[in-house]
C-alpha cells in the first residue's frame, strides 16, 4: 500500500456493444457525462431533475408523479421496488423462467417476502392461466414479472392481462423492463402497472449508474401505509421522495453526471419520438433476425414473444459458443455473449439496444458472425445471411 | 405523458464548488467520464477494476484484499458497511454529535440493529472516555464513528484509541470518511479499522456515483459467519465480491463510466502522492482559515479537531447566513452552505476538497466573502482578510 500503483492512461479498446448491455453511448450523451458539476441542490440541478422526471414519464408512458431515477444500476431499481412495496411476511409471486425472474425472488426475500413462483420453461413467456392459478393458490400481495428477460430473449406478451389478474386479487404488479424499455412499445398506465423500473444503459443508452423507476399512486399508498420501515435507508421511497418530490430536500447525494447523461439520452429519445425509437429497435433487430435465420442460425424464441433488444440466436451444430464470442471480440471488437442457466451453450445473446441499434451494426455483426461460424466449420451460408440483412434494412 | 417535454441543451452555470461536496472535477477526470464504454466483463474493464482496487488500497493506506467501489453514492457505502456487518438484534454504537453520525444510526436500524449512542455536543469530537463508558454499559458488537463530520466541520482525533477500545471489547469499528479521505492523513491499517468507506465526489474529486470501501479480513470473517443474509441483495458483500474478487463473475452491472472517472481521480492522487494531497488540503484550507479569522469570522471548531476539507466558519453578528450564501452563489458562482441541525444559523460550511482545494479558490472565496459580508453590514475587515489569505498561501 505504500507503493504508488503504476497505472497508465485510460485507453479502452473500441467495442461494438451487442451484448446484454451496456450499449454504445451516443456522442452527445458522452459529452453530457463530461459536463462540469453543479451542487446537488443547485437551482440548475433541480431543473435537471425536473427534466429527467418529465422525460421519464414520457418514455414510461405514465402520468405517475413518483417517477425518478434511483441512484444505482438496474438491480438497485429492482431492490427499490421490492424493498418498498413488500413488508416482511408478505407473499410475493415471481416467475421461474429466467435469470432475472429468479433474481426478483432473491431480492424480494431480502425484503422479508415469502416466495412463491409461477413456472414456465426458459425460452417461453408466462402463461396468464398459470399466473391466475398461482394467484388462486397462494394469494400473493405482490406479483413481479420480467417484461424483457435478458437471459432468454423472451418478451412477456399479454402484459395488461397479467396486471388485470393481479388487480382482481387486490395485489400489486411490478414490471422489470431493464432490457426492454425503449426497445419496443410499452404503456405503464394503459397496461395498469403499479411499479416499473429499467436501467439507464440498455435501450435508453446512457451509461450505467442510475435506474429509472415509476410508482403508481396506488403503490405509493401501500408504501405510505407500511407498518415497518423498508429494509434499506438508501432506497427508501419516502426518503428519496423528499429529494425528488416537491420539497427538494437533501436525502443522499445523487449521481449528478449520470443524471446529466440520462437527461441527454432521454432528450434524444424525445427528439426521435418514442414510437420511432421502438420502431428502430424492431427494424434493426429484425435485420439481425433475418440475417441469422438465412445464415442457418435462427432465433430460439417464437415470433409472438420476440424481444428485439435481446436476440436469442441458436448456436449451430458443431460450434463451440464461447469460441465464437471470443473470436468476435478479439477479431472484430464485437461483444455478444453466451446463454445463461438452462440455455447455456444453446444460444448466443445478441443485444440490439439504444445507440447500438443502428443499421451499420446489424450488417457488421451478421457479416462477422457469418465469417466466424463458417471458419469454425458450421454448415452456414454466409452470403445469404448478409444478403437477407441488407434486404431487411432496405425495406 | 403523450406530449414530448421541451428540454433544451444541457448548459449548467459555472460554479466554484466550496460546499460539502461535490467538489470541482479535474479536466482529466471529466474526460474519463466521457470515455466510450466497454462491457462490464470485458478484459479491459476487469483491468480497470484491478487498477481501482490497487489505487484505493493506496489512498485508504491498507492491505485489505476486500477493497472496492460500491455502486452508489456515499450513503450506499454506509449502508454496505452496516447491512453486511450487523445482524438483526445486534447492538450498534453510533455518535450523536452530527448529522452523519445520526444517519449511521438510522442506517444501522434498517439492518436490524439495537441502537445506542455516545454523546458529544455538535461541534466537538467524541471523547474516548465516553466511548469506553458506552462500551462498558452497552457492550455493542459494532461501533461506528465519523472521521470528518460534514455537518460540523469536526475531525475526530484519536482514531486508533477509539479502535483499540472497540477491539478490547471484541467489537468491530466502522469509520465514515466520506468528507475526509484524501483531505488529511488517514491510515486504515495502522489505526486498526475494520470497515472504512468514503465518497467519490469529495476529497477524491471524481463525480458522485460510487463509494469506495474497505473491509478488514476480520470484518469479512464476521460477514461470512452470519446466521442471516444481509437485508440488501444489491449491497451484499459476498455477492458483490463475486464480481470484485478473483472470480469476476457478474453480480450487478457496475457504473462503468464513474469507475473510469474514479480510476483517473485516484491516478491523479497517485501522481501527486497521497501525503502531498493531504498537505495541499491543509495548506489551502489553512489559507481560508487564516483569511476568515483575520476578517472577523473565525472557525467555530478548535484547532486540534479542525477538518481542513470542511471549515465551519462563524456567522458574524447581524448577518443572515442564507442571504450571504445566496449572494455568493448569484454574484460569484461560489457554492458554500449553511449550518445544519444544532448549528443552523451559527456557521457557514466552507468545503475545501479535491480539485476545489486550490490556492486561487481560497483567494477568490475570501475576497468574495469579505465583500458580501461588508456589504451586508457586518463589522469585518475585508483588506486584512484578503491579506492574511495571501500571506498564508505564500508561506
Amino acid at each position: 500500500m505504500d507503493e504508488i500503483p503504476d497505472v497508465g492512461e485510460l485507453v479502452p479498446p473500441e467495442r461494438t456493444l451487442l451484448g446484454p448491455g451496456p450499449s454504445n453511448v451516443h456522442p452527445r450523451v458522452l459529452r453530457a457525462m463530461a459536463t462540469p458539476l453543479v451542487g446537488y441542490l443547485d437551482d440548475y440541478y433541480v431543473d435537471v431533475m425536473d427534466d429527467v422526471q418529465a422525460l421519464l414519464q414520457y418514455v414510461f408512458q405514465t402520468d405517475n408523479e413518483h417517477t425518478f431515477a434511483v441512484s444505482g444500476t438496474g438491480t438497485a431499481g429492482m431492490e427499490t421496488a421490492f424493498t418498498n412495496l413488500v413488508e416482511p411476511g408478505e407473499t410475493v409471486l415471481v416467475p421461474s423462467n429466467g435469470y432475472f425472474g429468479n433474481r426478483m425472488g432473491q431480492v424480494a426475500e431480502r425484503a422479508g417476502a415469502e416466495l412463491v413462483t409461477v413456472d414456465a420453461p426458459w425460452g417461453e413467456p408466462l402463461d396468464p392461466a398459470d399466473v391466475r392459478a398461482a394467484f388462486e393458490r397462494h394469494q400473493p400481495t405482490v406479483f413481479g414479472f420480467v417484461h424483457g428477460e435478458t437471459s432468454t430473449g423472451v418478451r412477456q406478451p399479454a402484459v395488461s392481462e397479467l396486471a388485470d389478474i393481479a388487480h382482481e386479487h387486490d395485489a400489486y404488479v411490478v414490471a422489470d423492463t431493464v432490457a426492454s424499455l425503449g426497445g419496443n412499445e410499452f404503456y405503464t398506465d394503459e397496461w395498469g402497472l403499479d411499479v416499473v423500473y429499467t436501467g439507464s444503459q440498455k435501450c435508453l443508452s446512457a451509461p450505467p449508474g442510475v435506474s429509472p423507476i415509476t410508482f403508481s399512486d396506488r403503490a405509493v399508498e401501500k408504501v405510505r401505509n407500511r407498518d415497518t420501515r423498508p429494509r434499506s435507508w438508501y432506497l427508501d421511497l419516502e426518503g428519496v421522495w423528499e429529494y425528488w418530490g416537491e420539497e427538494r430536500n437533501y436525502h443522499h447525494t445523487g449521481p449528478i453526471s449520470t443524471n446529466y447523461a440520462l437527461r441527454e439520452a432521454l432528450r434524444l429519445a424525445g427528439e426521435e419520438g418514442i414510437e420511432n425509437v421502438w420502431d428502430r429497435h424492431e427494424r434493426v433487430a429484425g435485420a439481425i433476425k433475418a440475417g441469422v435465420t438465412a445464415l442457418g442460425a435462427p432465433l430460439a424464441v417464437a415470433e409472438d414473444h420476440w424481444l428485439p433488444s435481446l436476440n436469442a440466436v441458436t448456436v449451430p451444430d458443431g460450434v463451440d459458443d464461447s469460441t465464437v464470442t471470443q473470436r468476435l471480440m478479439d477479431e472484430y471488437g464485437i461483444e455478444i455473449v453466451s446463454g445463461l442457466g438452462a440455455l447455456e451453450g444453446d444460444i448466443f445473446r445478441v443485444g440490439c439496444m439504444g445507440h447500438s441499434a443502428r443499421p451499420e451494426n446489424a450488417l457488421y455483426f451478421v457479416t462477422a458472425f457469418a465469417e466466424v461460424l463458417a471458419d469454425e466449420g458450421a454448415a452456414v451460408n454466409p452470403a445469404s445471411g448478409i444478403e437477407a440483412t441488407r434486404q431487411a434494412l432496405s425495406e
